[in-house]
């Protein structure tokens, strides 16, 4: 298990942008920001073995794609600091592996790892191991930093022309937390509070697993003016003037331009083109699979009910606890993910650029 | 405060169709059932007073327009037993009308019973009242099943050419509970469980006050094939091609066919356009508001954020309790209801037929 790390600097609010992390290096061990927590406290993990970033990732104390990618990568650099025979490599990347199965990127960082490690020779495996993990961390923020930029230009756009606040609506978490650093749909909010644009930010609470209240947290730390609703509020905002633009992430992007992401995204993207509101994906190319012809061959994950019986929160006492809003018997359906199609959305905002659904296989 | 009844009578499950309601006479008294307690347990509350009557308003130990407006009927009923001057009887419709100043059905139930007794003797009034205030419950009632029975065409014509359990998706809860008997949305549901049809409902959880809730439990009373989601999963349940037809119930229904209902509605209605699959509102006569010309002249009530960022339910000990699931500081919006555009609706269920929306106005 991690150390617990609370306070680890005296905090500053709003927290600087480029504090906004969930993963850093320092000395010879990882600090993580222990998301399992949130939003309720915010509690930081010190990192110093193979065994604490293995359980890290498999107790959700980090989520998010590329978050967990970074998190196996540093955690093999742990495994590997005072012992890196193959053998040793070969274990610690299986221990990983076997954290998250189904994650994509866990393996993509494994395999990066490994691919770069085996031919050294034991005795620079160490160091090696270090510099890769830290180069996938900052590839990701510089990533997410470019798709920031480019998302920036439509808020800047907006704020030009009306000269108030840019309103804005996202859907579950893709900010900062759920990566590196940045985040996904909400990087072009952060670049816009570093270019002194000011943004409010209408946050859905994600139901069942209320990833939207990790929106509001992350926000409220880095200052951002943000409201948390419903998801059944989104017709409402939408229709009543109040939002500029829709920004999303994606879990993951067909050829054709169909967008697979959190169960309620395809509601969102259809009521914003029901008020003619500007709805955006923003995901890194690494999201785009050009094998995926369009949304019918991307299979939708079905998930335990109990996530829909069960909420959790806080009791009376400040202690974490849970309730059951049903009984255990009552029939659920929870699928994790639903597509929205190519034509309901206005653009995909990558680290290349921004890209009509439609033109995604030419870009 | 009224005295609990359970077990009221030998549970038989499913309940019969006919024993499906909230509120009914009983020598001198009335049972209702004690909406406040759902879905986690079923106690039914003997009422023999005006105060009885007056703290189940209140106490939303009854709901829903059409039954607020009998339980007050009742209410004053009770109070006139005994005494039935003047100053009684204006009294006692002072107390119940100021249990929820807002409910239109309440207002107009109370105008009803007092345009009713106020010319009659004093010694005839209490008779009068009982049987005026039965009249309203039976009437309700009535008006549903006819709803109903406009609605169970649609279904069994779908039945007819599948052959296959019907499948249906509501909001909200519009079923029994909600009226004296039958309910609005889900009474189609119930006249095809008479006819011999079977029908699977997909009932969504209704953030943030989860009335859905409410529906799973009245279905699974009445033994109906049903299955919960959260809000989010409407877009991608109504794509896979699960569902048939759409049917919710309807706050206010505007001059041109525009509806306001439950937060929430207008996100089904354009999946349900978007995936070509029919989109039905029930709705008795009252609620057509023929002096409203449509949706924008609809105000939208704007609710305590509370509802927003704490959920009830029960505890791991099967106690009534609630979690906090995010800071009483995180700022929360929390619309009551959405208005569905006239054009997005297929048909308006009514006690007299079904109707297009755009001919509402002719009809």
């Amino acid at each position: 298990m991690g150390r617990t790390v609370r306070p680890f600097r005296p905090k500053e609010f709003p927290v600087p942008l480029t504090q906004l992390q969930t993963i850093r290096a320092e000395a010879d061990s990882v600090i993580i920001l222990d998301q399992a927590q949130l939003p309720h406290r915010r509690v930081e993990q010190r990192l110093t073995s193979l065994a604490d970033a293995a359980h890290a990732i498999a107790a959700m104390q980090v989520r998010g794609a590329p978050l967990i990618g970074a998190t196996a990568a540093y955690g093999l650099a742990l495994a590997l600091a005072h012992q890196a025979d193959d053998a040793t490599l070969a274990s610690a990347s299986q221990t990983l592996a076997a954290t998250r199965p189904t994650a994509v990127n866990l393996h993509w960082a494994l395999h990066r790892m490994t691919t770069r490690l085996a031919p050294l020779p034991a005795a620079q495996r160490g160091a090696a191991a270090w510099r890769e993990a830290q180069a996938i961390a900052t590839e990701d923020a510089a990533t997410n930093r470019r798709i920031g930029d480019h998302g920036l230009e439509l808020i800047a756009a907006i704020f030009r022309k009306t000269g108030r606040p840019v309103q804005l609506m996202t859907h579950c978490n893709a900010g900062w937390l759920a990566t590196v650093a940045w985040g996904t749909a909400l990087a072009p909010v952060y670049r816009a509070q570093e270019a002194g644009i000011p943004v409010h930010v209408w946050v859905s609470e994600t139901r069942p697993r209320n990833q939207g209240l990790l929106t509001a947290w992350e926000l409220a730390e880095a200052g951002i003016a943000h409201t948390l609703m419903a998801d059944n509020a989104a017709g409402h905002v939408l229709r009543s003037g109040k939002t500029d633009l829709v920004i999303v992430g994606a879990d993951r992007v067909a050829a054709n331009g169909d967008v697979a992401n959190k169960v309620g995204t395809s509601l969102k993207a259809l009521a914003a083109q029901a008020y003619g509101i500007p709805f955006y994906v923003a995901a890194p190319e690494s999201t785009i699979d050009r094998s995926c012809p369009n949304g019918e061959a991307i299979p939708i994950e079905e998930r335990c009910g109990d996530e829909v019986r069960f909420v959790p929160g806080l009791d009376k006492s400040g202690n974490a606890a849970r309730v059951a809003i049903v009984s255990a018997e009552t029939p659920v359906c929870n699928p994790a993910f639903d597509v929205t199609a190519a034509s309901w959305i206005t653009g995909i905002i990558t680290e290349r650029g921004i890209f009509a659904p439609d033109q995604l296989s030419a870009a």
